[in-house]
């Protein structure tokens, strides 16, 4: 067994990650001293119930001599948590996010981040619909994927500054990633941004329809509308700031998607059966490919916990 | 315990539906005899080998004095199907169905349904993503709400005919509704028919984005777009069928879906928080609803055994 990847860690925010870091940390050993920072004094006095860590009333005391500064707050707050922290990072220290969206992240915290503090983004490819300190749990990040986009061509202390943060994500059980943000940004548009965008707007849909009432679609979600409203429960305001701050990536692919949606349209609209099946069949395939890669629920971990948790 | 629903079923067609139907009738002891019949050879050899019940060659076997037959083929085949079984159906049997949209589905049915036949159109609203005999299984309509849309004012034999074939559902475990066809396509086309088209629109998109390879929308789609592909792994020729056939319904649906997603594209290429978090916020409140409902998984069941039996 290896030692722990760092001596003392910070999580600024208490929500599903970051409470999920500090289950998953503790649970490995991955760093011997683990220390979190809400905000909001109400979460404090949560995170402090579950025994997540030392949970501390300001900035400076968690970051105080941490060796990584996890930044586990919405991509609109990264800015002034960098700021907020700024003077209390060690040389030498590592600090790093959970954003969805990497550019922006990366920009946000290059503007306040001191010099000597590497700045390594990330994002792991995990969660559930569930928000708060109470949600997070150990083993949110097995088996996922945890995107690391460092900066390019950096001295030797930043490389294995990366190193060592991929090794304490690997002792979480995540497999790492390294990419460049701006491809993350493109890549995670469709497979994470759009899917959301989407099912918040058919929640949104259904809850207009007078001519059904609200409690027809309850009722009879079961036949598909239920799997969408999962996806819709997520943090309202995470989903905000990520929509805000991945707008070019997110406005191309949701254009793809309506000219897409529009030909459907007109298939429907004209009879037009053999354009439909072959779409439909096109489908098909890209989920048997994910089976086969693996990357069904098995192994990655969006709303893994939700039949079992959900009351 | 009650006695058998029906002496003898007849089921036309062996898929994921028609083999549930034999299963759980089987293991309820809801009817005594009970018969399927296939168009495809390869689906009755298969049928046969799953010990389902008696696997008849024509569908003159399969109908005769039968008290119910369920015809548990895509909307499009409706027609034909009860053709093919018109001349062989008793008098005083119940024709029902399992198809997702109802107005037509009557229509189909009532073309060529003889006189003395009770014709009950039916609607379950449960299912997977998987299709063929082998995916059927005796749960699939346990506590899930089985949809009849009866004939308005009938005289006092159908309306216990009625009774007779609810019985047979609720010994299935199901809930029964009775609702008016042109109803249950509205409803459906909103909880149903649109969620599934745009799932299998989303992952048609992702599998055209070149600027993103088709490796990486698999590698990371545990971010949202996996839960899409699930629902988009449905039997093409039944959905094909739902949509040419729900056409108005849907098409309905798809315009105020397409209204509000072009307003959450504004409010992105705005930069309008405000707005995204007002939609966000209410997508919220309806899964709430539908958890407090206990419509969720633990009650429906579209997708219930997707864990357990995906290899």
């Amino acid at each position: 067994m290896a030692g722990p990847a760092f001596e003392k860690i910070a999580i600024m925010g208490a929500g599903l990650i970051g409470s999920s870091i500090a289950h998953a940390a503790r649970e490995a050993g991955a760093a011997r001293h683990v220390v979190l920072y809400d905000s909001s004094e109400d979460v404090r006095t949560r995170a402090a119930g579950l025994g997540l860590g030392d949970v501390v009333g300001t900035p400076a005391e968690a970051c105080q001599d941490a060796g990584a500064i996890f930044l586990c707050v919405p991509v609109g707050a990264i800015a002034e948590t960098t700021q907020a922290i700024a003077p209390h990072m060690s040389r030498g220290a590592i600090l790093t996010d959970v954003g969805s969206v990497k550019e922006s992240a990366l920009s946000a915290m290059q503007d306040h981040c001191p010099a000597g503090v590497h700045l390594i983004p990330g994002h792991p490819i995990a969660g559930t619909e569930k928000s708060g300190p109470e949600a997070g749990f150990a083993t949110l990040f097995r088996n996922a994927w945890h995107i690391l986009t460092p900066l390019p061509a950096q001295e030797e202390t930043y490389n294995s500054a990366v190193d060592r943060l991929a090794g304490f994500w690997e002792m979480l059980g995540a497999k790492v990633e390294i990419m460049d943000a701006a491809r993350h940004d493109r890549v995670l548009a469709i497979t994470s941004h759009l899917p959301h965008l989407i099912a918040y707007n058919i929640v949104s849909t259904a809850y207009d329809m007078e001519s059904v009432g609200e409690g027809e679609v309850v009722k009879y979600s079961a036949g598909g509308f239920r799997d969408f409203t999962r996806i819709a429960a997520s943090d309202p305001v995470m989903w905000r700031d990520v929509f805000l701050n991945n707008k070019d990536a997110v406005l191309e692919t949701l254009g793809r998607f309506s000219e897409d949606l529009a030909a459907l349209q007109r298939a429907i609209r004209w009879g037009d059966g053999d354009t439909l099946m072959r779409e439909f069949e096109r489908a098909r395939g890209i989920r048997k490919a994910i089976i086969e890669a693996g990357q069904d629920s098995a192994v990655a971990n969006f709303g893994r916990n939700s039949d079992e948790t959900e009351t």
